[in-house]
């Protein structure tokens, strides 16, 4: 048996585990100190009542033979892709079908496994900085040639850089790419794109015939109007790209895998529909989300649940504008934060983010992320979430303003 | 962009889609006919009362601040995996460790993944008939070359036949093959191996350097003495076998949704550690199952639930059976049945498995699968499963006996 080499070319750990892992020896050398973490984007609310009462009904519906449910449609009950369909599109006036949606366990499996899709000789062109699992399944496909210590980039890798210098706003690719991976509200500077800016990478798709895979796990902090909350409001995405969605953030699900992809049926490459290439991949190698968080996924899109989650949204966006605001007060460069729980933190002139990281949890024991993890783009930054109590919040401000302080 | 050319190998639908078409098809045209389902392998009996009560309490962990769980490990929660060990090997003599054990979403998402371990080129045998996620996901992944009508099998797939002319007993393949996929006790026959059969698949295997993926999803059906609960009570398994297993079947989590699959860290090719490798896959590509299932998987082990547990795999057992003993009764030849839920009849001489299926659904609207569904050696066969109500199997047997009588 010879063991897939494309295993060979990447480290043993994903970003956040070799993170937990620096944090643990610190605590391990400093058993008393307090760590604050603005590190890993879990949320910290627990899931709403309204909620746990669906839950709570479905358990019982396992409970008797009359209402027990075993296999479900590998892409979701009707029930929670009519929901979807209705309220995250139609009712904005998008005509997204219910056929077009796939529930499942998370956006991360999706983003992961939508590769399936492409060939393995395909074009990537990837946001830079971003989240780490579109490039990390690449390259474990073997689709992002070989790491170049040198430069931090994949060999065969397209990447669309964003930083301070284009406004966090990637150049469209000048060469031709087959795939772009794009992510708005962006993970992990949270900034965004005004419709517009998104509508350029759709006319750029749909010219070079590209697919453009868009997440938009963070859709639920969008708080500006003119923000594009769906790529299916740009005119013609239906034949260029899907769209990967999360109960993760909008919901605190981060513990109950809930996500959605939408393949609209217009999209088809060489004649072939998408829609049924991943029908035929989920159905084959998935068996669909559990019967009881479906019907929590559910619950979230009736009252009193929707306003209960509103309102942790908005627990969360005052945590950001603290941050922000504290950060700003003592002089650091900060992006992001309006509307995504991230905030992008320019670390201070010669330290790279990993000293950065270091020397924060050193001297005032708060945790955030490099961002050079998200992508050499990312080096110089530092990525904060908003994810934590407003207690630990506010600690964590004061202590990072000390830092700024006393630099 | 270019889709990916392997999809276009493979017809649209998955095997128990086709089916339920054509029961739909059938319902509609006779809407007054009770049709009683012996076809899909899916448990009728609800989750037992004790693990029902584990799911309530997880669900309010979820509810409070203090107990929440967001993101857990993508491996599975140390509680799961340290009482797996226990329970299905250590107490058994085998020496499996936590760190051996992977939780997921269940066993047809890991037997599917698994192939990423292996290169693209790797050579493949596959029992034959066999639960059809091994080969379709293999075919997706471009490994099994072309389909031959006239053969009804995949260029380049190592077909090992089992039939009753080696009593379902298949030979060792005469070539060197890469990874061996073996499903014992057998979905679809039912049959088991003994463990001096299963021992020299092992023998084979460290032999000529191959992988075995052994799926024991029906392990808790086993009730005769000196059957392999494991493939690790062969000497030498560590270094050749991953071993994957499913709640799904033992404990009625169809609709639930968990698995685990086992790497031991022995398993190792060219120096590389497979036990890494699915590390590094499943924290890529996978969130981990949901904090409540697996608080549900992990009472499975506790009493009363494994009580509860086994008078529901009794109460499968009973009815497999009856539709033994009922079919024997009529002079029908019938395999399986003794170790497993599943029951494998030979159809009448001259009706394939398909005319069977029609037949048997027109004339006593009893549905089963055709077993060539389930790869070239199922023709002439077909599955009935154990998987439904007292009252439903006994109905089911008298119009079986009618039928085998009329014949």
């Amino acid at each position: 048996m010879q063991a897939n080499h494309n295993y060979s070319r990447i480290s043993d750990s994903y970003l956040f585990s070799t993170i937990a892992q620096k944090i643990a020896a610190y605590s391990e050398l400093h058993p008393d100190k307090n760590i604050i973490r603005l590190g890993i984007g879990d949320v910290t609310q627990p899931i709403v009542p309204a909620v746990i009462e669906a839950l709570h009904q479905a358990v019982d519906e396992q409970a008797t033979t009359e209402t027990f449910r075993g296999y479900g449609p590998e892409g979701g009950y009707d029930f929670l892709k009519e929901t979807i369909a209705l309220h995250d599109f139609q009712e904005l006036g998008l005509s997204i079908d219910s056929s077009e949606i796939f529930v499942s366990d998370g956006a991360k499996s999706d983003i992961a496994n939508l590769q399936e899709l492409f060939e393995k000789e395909s074009i990537i062109a990837i946001g830079d900085p971003v989240y780490p699992v579109y490039i990390d399944s690449n390259v474990l496909a073997g689709r992002l040639g070989d790491w170049d210590e040198t430069s931090g980039e994949w060999s065969e890798l397209v990447y669309l850089a964003s930083h301070s210098d284009n406004n966090f706003t990637p150049s469209l690719p000048t060469e031709k790419v087959d795939v772009i991976y794009l992510c708005y509200p962006n993970n992990p500077t949270g900034m965004t794109l005004t419709k517009e800016e998104l509508q350029s990478w759709v006319d750029y798709a749909l010219e070079h015939e590209s697919l453009i895979l868009f997440d938009a796990a963070y859709e639920a902090y969008i708080q500006e109007d003119g923000i594009p909350h769906s790529i299916y409001e740009c005119d013609g995405a239906e034949h260029c790209a899907i769209e990967v969605r999360s109960f993760s953030k909008k919901a605190g699900f981060t513990g109950l895998r809930l996500g959605y992809t939408v393949v609209p049926k217009a999209l088809t490459y060489q004649g072939k529909s998408l829609n049924h290439m991943w029908n035929r991949r989920q159905s084959t190698k998935f068996n669909g989300a559990p019967y009881i968080i479906q019907r929590a996924g559910w619950a979230c899109y009736q009252e009193p649940a929707k306003s209960q989650i509103d309102e942790n949204i908005q627990y969360y966006m005052d945590n950001a504008r603290i941050i922000r605001d504290g950060l700003e007060e003592v002089g650091a460069t900060v992006y992001g934060g309006v509307n995504a729980p991230y905030i992008w933190l320019k670390t201070p002139e010669g330290i790279t983010s990993y000293e950065f990281f270091d020397k924060l949890l050193e001297d005032v024991q708060v945790v955030g992320t490099p961002g050079v993890g998200f992508g050499p783009s990312g080096e110089g930054y530092f990525r904060l979430t908003a994810f934590n109590t407003r207690e630990n919040t506010e600690e964590a401000v004061e202590r990072l303003q000390t830092f700024f302080r006393e630099l």
